[in-house]
């Protein structure tokens, strides 16, 4: 297969095509944390962004490129939560009508938050064979659009409009960090970062139990994840096809946190910046406390990719 | 008593004293939040502030505003924990010790705030009466001056500097409001923002379990709080002098919240906004999602004063 092409170019039409439906999200510094981490940490805060993750950049990019007659018959997706309701919002702000598929053990404030922005839910069993033969199935009845939650180009595209804005608000930045699951959010950060700045280092990172972009990267082929068990519940995807083609290319390295410590970075981020953060944006914290950091000294930016979290069962709390 | 003398141009002076101290906290939106309280509400996010609370403003205030030999002798208050953070870090900031008296009862994540910005940390029994014996008999030995959590009209100014602030970001704001325990921090909001905009509501926002303020400007003296019980512990105390009479002439109305609303508010925060709000800053929030709310359909200033909560006991957690 040959690569796929993404440009900077493409991720700067996918900034202006989403302009209007998303936020430009702040970055926060903690003195506290920077002490932590030996390095300069500068947090894209990006549970502020619409529906309370960054998903809300690639689904919009993706349903705002539908030709019209596309975009009549609809979008469905599947997705344990935030995908979903990204697309979910991207549909209704596009008026079109929005199916999204959701395994039964997603947590309850993600399935909500699909149905409130007013897309058809449909339930299914918590393997990617049910997931994938559910979109199907409405695909074939519906002639509804499939926007992949991240192997998928537009989508790709979409996620990296973050880093354009971080580089433009500090374009001091050596480093940046996003969480990896299904490799939508590294690789457009990657491609759009490595484009604007050559040598700038782009890593991502994972938990340890779901390590499964570590090992593809290593070995030169995409090892599947598998059903991890890790309470990062955005990082339980594999690799697809395009994003790991694109990591091969453009991102650096990966790290990875142990479940301990991504809860005790989800603490601090709760603690030290006074933000709600979900455990998968916690991830990327997490690598850069411990004393294995290889970016000490390093100013870096740190994607906090979503919010969306169940505040009635805080992982710290009677654990 | 004469009425005290606090001007426009007093906290103009404030804000040009501490700003390279304070943070100028930004003001979030939350469109769902609008939809619930039926009004147009800008978010004052004093949880961002140095220490995590507005209190940072009225102690750099105070504190720089002590001649050099004052200030040689360090400073000395007592506080639930804000406040005393507050000073601790103003007189850092400035070089000089602070000794800061704090209830046995209090959050441990305050005193350990404290300490951990250099203060020498004194605890004392959970009565005013305790307090203000301890902070007495430092003074005693160490001639350090004492700055009162609110009863102090340099506290004040430093106080009402984010009403500069609020006006300046959002000029259409037609309300403000914010929590009241000592009232230091509404007093100064009101001095500021009626001398910006004379028809402007300036509202308190209190506990239904610790109402004095509501009782002693309804009742023309000041009733106090004795020992009051309420989740919001740092809107525990009863007015001073100072903020009661400035209060009398600015603040146009008390509103008042049920422990269950103030909880279901501050959950609401984290949920919607993604930020940590301490059950304070949840009253000012919790008084506007009634439907009793006086303010429907306008734009309200809310200030969120502080993030400060012990996150390992969130009150919606087991109850």
């Amino acid at each position: 297969m040959s690569a796929p092409r993404l440009t900077l170019e493409d991720i700067r039409a996918a900034h202006a095509r989403i302009r209007p439906y998303i936020h430009r999200t702040p970055i926060m510094t903690s003195a506290s944390l920077d002490e932590l981490a030996g390095a300069r940490l500068f947090f894209k805060c990006e549970n502020f962004q619409k529906i309370g993750a960054f998903k809300a950049r690639g689904a919009h990019n993706a349903i705002f490129s539908l030709t019209d007659a596309e975009a009549a018959r609809g979008v469905v997706t599947h997705s344990s939560g935030n995908h979903g309701a990204a697309v979910a919002l991207a549909a209704r702000n596009r008026g079109i009508p929005a199916y999204v598929v959701i395994p039964r053990n997603a947590a309850e404030v993600k399935k909500a938050s699909v149905a409130r922005l007013g897309a058809a839910v449909t339930l299914c069993e918590p393997t990617l064979e049910s997931r994938e033969g559910e979109a199907r199935r409405i695909t074939a009845e519906t002639g509804a659009s499939f926007v992949h939650p991240y192997d998928d180009l537009r989508v790709i595209a979409g996620q990296g409009t973050s880093a354009l804005e971080m580089l433009e608000d500090q374009p001091q930045l050596e480093t940046l960090i996003c969480p990896v699951g299904g490799g939508g959010q590294l690789a457009g950060i990657a491609v759009a970062a490595k484009a604007l700045r050559p040598g700038i280092t782009v890593a991502g990172a994972e938990p340890a139990q779901a390590d499964d972009a570590s090992r593809s990267l290593r070995a030169g082929r995409i090892v599947p994840a598998g059903n991890p068990q890790t309470i990062a519940d955005g990082l339980r995807s594999s690799l697809g096809e395009t994003s790991f083609a694109l990591l091969r290319s453009n991102a650096d390295e990966i790290l990875t946190a142990s479940e301990d410590a991504i809860i005790e970075a989800m603490r601090l981020a709760f603690e030290r910046l006074k933000i709600v953060i979900e455990p998968s944006a916690a991830v990327a914290l997490a690598v850069l406390l411990g004393g294995a950091s290889p970016f000490k000294g390093r100013h870096i930016g740190v994607v906090l990719s979503g919010g969306n979290v169940d505040l009635d069962r805080l992982p710290w709390i009677g654990r």
